[in-house]
């Protein structure tokens, strides 16, 4: 691809910043800058002071690792929630998809990752002796391995298992099988296939 | 829609405003604000850094108005380009495309914008009395129309067209007709109708 040239370096330098940010290309980006650069001064600085004030001042929960503005974080923080079970999830996102919900009353553990040899990713590199720290410490019944179905997700959730093999915590993972409206002609095989050996029971035997 | 409830004000206002630009939603927009909460702190800064310096030390050309570093933009202030030919156009972007062709080695005049009743955009709100200021000014030859096939293109056209009518400039617009590689059968009809009634000599008549 020819590079386009642009009129000035001022615009080039901020295009590029732009189309460093993931699935934004230059003629995204270009179009991003030109609308901000229509705006006012105001808004244009409110624009940049949000991100880098959200960059030096925001905090992560000393205990679950969320992101927070405090040092406990609003759900750690709150009597409400059952502190008795811990949502294990690989990020922040996984956090807000999870409480969006509405169905998890517990705790969350955000790991900050999952091991992937590939990418260098070791067990130290993200929040797991936290985690051990954590059930250590006493008062958690359940731990709820919220990761997702890849190879990596599978390799932290047998780490995380292993790891926590000398507690009688209980250990869970979400149920797997076919999403709630899709047709069973589209739905691939191995989740067909688990969800045939995971079958429930519609009337309990008696 | 049900806002989601986000960890942190920071970062809740952070997604807000990148959740303003055009063509980014807020779930975008929470994935460009995580990723560049993951970057380094200088690389946060830069970005910042990159966007309100552009809005506070950028020019516009004093000529034609596009987007520079300096007073007048490199192409204006280019003694290889042809001064006699002005292209205007609507906007920087409209610029950039033209540049990119290849074809074109006048001057242009970037407008800013399109007459447009609906929006509350009046003649006055664009550089339409600075294009005729620069043709009176004398030494131009010729003005390219190249402006958008929309109502508001054409009759912002049509407003140039009486304006320049007191000069004996050549006025010539954007040659319409079938893209290069598009198949007739799938052709707009007026698209079609204006390249049979403006058709081509192939070979010509002697």
């Amino acid at each position: 691809m020819v590079t386009e040239q642009y009129p000035s370096r001022l615009l080039e330098r901020a295009v590029a910043e732009f189309a460093k940010l993931p699935g934004i290309g230059r003629r995204t980006a270009l179009r991003l800058v030109l609308h901000l650069l229509k705006q006012k001064d105001e808004e244009v600085h409110a624009f940049a002071n949000s991100i880098t004030q959200l960059k030096d001042e925001v905090k992560y929960c000393r205990c679950c690792h969320n992101i927070s503005d405090s040092e406990l974080c609003d759900i750690c923080s709150n009597p409400l929630r059952d502190s008795s079970t811990i949502c294990v999830v690989e990020n922040i996102r996984n956090v807000l998809s999870i409480e969006n919900t509405g169905q998890f009353h517990g705790l969350y553990h955000v790991l900050g990752g999952v091991i992937s040899p590939m990418d260098g990713t070791g067990p130290s590199d993200i929040e797991l002796e936290s985690l051990v720290e954590r059930v250590d410490a006493g008062g958690v019944n359940e731990v709820i391995l919220a990761l997702n179905p890849t190879m990596e997700g599978d390799t932290t959730g047998f780490y995380i298992q292993r790891k926590l093999s000398h507690t009688n915590v209980r250990l869970t993972t979400l149920a797997r099988g076919v999403s709630v409206g899709d047709e069973l002609e589209y739905t691939d095989e191995v989740t067909l296939g688990r969800s045939i050996a995971a079958r429930i029971e519609l009337v309990p035997r008696k």
